[in-house]
């Protein structure tokens, strides 16, 4: 798995991120309220958590709770295990969810949830999201999965922790490396996007967002399109990641 | 009717709502400028009003009045008979509508009507809103339904009142519950949602709204799309209203 | 010919207009400026006029010049003949469009024309925007119509006017009402709307926009939709316009 | 080539502009903060340049650099075979194809790229945006043309430099007038506007973004649609551009 990439995950080579607790509850605030900023939420329609893979615990928004006037010190801390450590709180009904990932996807730091409409849309259309241009190229190195539906007993009981499993089966059974493809569409409910921190999460959230508005309507634009071809797939995904990358200031 | 809830209608055991005229005027001027904020109204195309079940007053935006400085006591307060009681406005013309949709669905404490986008494009499609995502799920127990068109007879006398009547006549045949399903679509006109106050119905209508922009485009991204099976439709239903509710702070 | 409305043209029975000229330059700015302020004109695309029919002068936007900072008395004033009576800029390139449908429509007294997206997209594709619902009745008593394209000798010489007489030539030859139906698209170019004044014009505008988004994506849910029956076309267009209407606060 | 205009490219009478690089700094800044404004890019997907044909310079937005509190002298100043000149920041990485473009166009002076989602959707769907409507005919006097998809090759080395190429190629071979067609899309991946300056190259770059989305609809609401003639193309072109512009305060 992650051959392409020589089996080194991108992030994998960071040390877990040790930071104080009052600097986690603000970058998790901080991201979301960036989901908020950049449209992908309506009312309280979102979540995103970032994990402190030292300590093992995870910061993420309460379920529930309103945007507006939210403080860094509503957010909920929670172990692995998913008790509640800090916080006046139930954290997000989707803890569950983000707990399976974290503990599955060790390379992963932040985690996304949303209803944002154009992923929404590829997800209730159960399909994957193709990489029709660079924009897709440039942050996800390959479709953009739609996970299989829930079964009606993993949706009765457990119905979080087993839409966790399912997205971790489905790279897993796919061989998608979730740090080269840092997203998916659970079927039939929406994306969760994911990165180094819960501000690149959101990052991620915001782009699958573009690609899935663009894609929808280079389809109708011109119905026998197809995909771009894997030079150009890689050309953009490696020009931002990895060892050759040369976009941006840090290009070494 | 209204089995799947064991016959008790959530909003059902809350007393009715006792609260002076001018919080329930304040509310309702809330409510209206709410759909402004949300974008579901453009100039004067929208009206919210709210009863007061105890003194049998309901207060209503009065008719073609700009949104912009409107106060609180511009609203106008009727009877359930369509009296005015309070108010230098005459009532919105869509006053009789909701009138008919208080006497008829008592568990309702507030309606929204408006010409939003989405939602009107659905009712001039005349057709449902399929429930194809979570989204839906997690406030509409099942599809969002489109009304029969009115006959030239119901059109030419009493138009607002029999708009109500086939809204009622449409839920009683098709046996659906008003609770469960809070907000239908008027065949060749535009949505009605409503809720336990003022506030809930306009939460409604952004909720329809979101729902019948991903809807549309769901069917094209996938034209073969079928509706979320039940078991998700009632998981994300129920996680959200009724006695196992977990999702928010307010659960049991 | 205006049969329905029994041949009292709604805005006939209004005196000219007496203003002075400030006044009517305020009024044309503030109209142009709400072109913006509803989104209907990128750059310079678009303008207001509006004529005082007493003194036969028209006011419309200047060409070419942004609407940022723009003034009252940037505004340029013509006779019906075209010629400049007030004002340093050169008036609109469309000016002559104007002066024609003011000479033939004599019961109109505002004109706007803009390349607003959803009107100029129908108007693209050379199709009437069909009544698919009542917010199209509350407006327009029937299908926004198309014109037919212009010729190459239109064009080439004097095609301003031509476009206008293009558009009276439309309403003639098929019978269309221009206070019933206040509004049209010229083919394979964009909308034009009017009204009792500028501000009624721009209103008309915003209304064909929405009817026009609304129309487009209405046919994509559902393609065998057909326009509302006459009975409710009639009832929602007479109850904001004529004798019996009941909308508003100024019926009577 | 460039007959229409009778062999004089629109703005080659110009002298090229001669400017103190404070001067350049601050209009490419301008440009880059109007893409932001103009809705046209998310996070850094966007740069603007502008060329000093007499001193040989190029100032561009640098690589990956967010636009919020971007300042003058973040820019960063190359010469025509890309080496930095002045900035403290690595220039966009897509400088190759502004500098490929500015040596085989001498009478463009800006340039503009971005990911806008509409003008991206045609790129990704492979196809030229027809000329539907005088939109499109103000500013690009025939198809906005969709170059050729680049060879593995031409991705894996010198992949910006070759973007270029593949745009000059296109126009060369297409007979294509850069003057008169002042943008292109790039395909699967996005669009690049040009102008007279960086400025003028936004302009274009926004025009370009309301046509191809107007085009899209257009061709939904009319799948028969065809192309506006040629004696509208030419009149709206040239009521803009060459010596019978009659649009605006400058014409002669």
């Amino acid at each position: 798995m992650f051959s392409l990439l020589g089996g080194t995950p991108l992030w994998a080579n960071r040390k877990g991120l040790r930071m104080c607790t009052d600097e986690l509850l603000k970058k998790v605030l901080k991201a979301n309220l960036e989901l908020v900023e950049h449209r992908l939420v309506v009312f309280t329609w979102g979540n995103a958590s970032q994990i402190d893979r030292v300590r093992g615990i995870v910061a993420i928004k309460p379920s529930g709770v309103p945007y507006q006037g939210m403080r860094a010190s509503d957010m909920t801390v929670v172990d692995l295990d998913g008790n509640v450590l800090e916080g006046k709180f139930k954290p997000s009904s989707d803890t569950p969810t983000h707990l399976e990932l974290y503990k599955r996807f060790p390379s992963i730091g932040g985690i996304v949830h949303t209803h944002a409409r154009w992923s929404t849309i590829w997800a209730q259309a159960c399909r994957d999201i193709p990489p029709y241009g660079t924009t897709h190229a440039d942050y996800f190195h390959g479709p953009i999965p739609c996970m299989r539906k829930l079964s009606p007993v993993e949706i009765r009981n457990d119905y979080e922790l087993n839409t966790g499993k399912v997205i971790v089966e489905g790279f897993t059974q796919r061989n998608i490396d979730p740090v080269a493809i840092p997203g998916t569409l659970v079927a039939g409910h929406g994306p969760f996007a994911w990165g180094r921190d819960a501000m690149d999460a959101v990052h991620n959230a915001v782009v699958m967002e573009e690609c899935a508005m663009m894609a929808a309507h280079s389809e109708v634009v011109n119905p026998a399109i197809i995909e771009i071809e894997q030079p150009l797939l890689d050309k953009h995904y490696l020009r931002k990641h990895g060892k050759e990358a040369y976009y941006g200031q840090q290009s070494g």
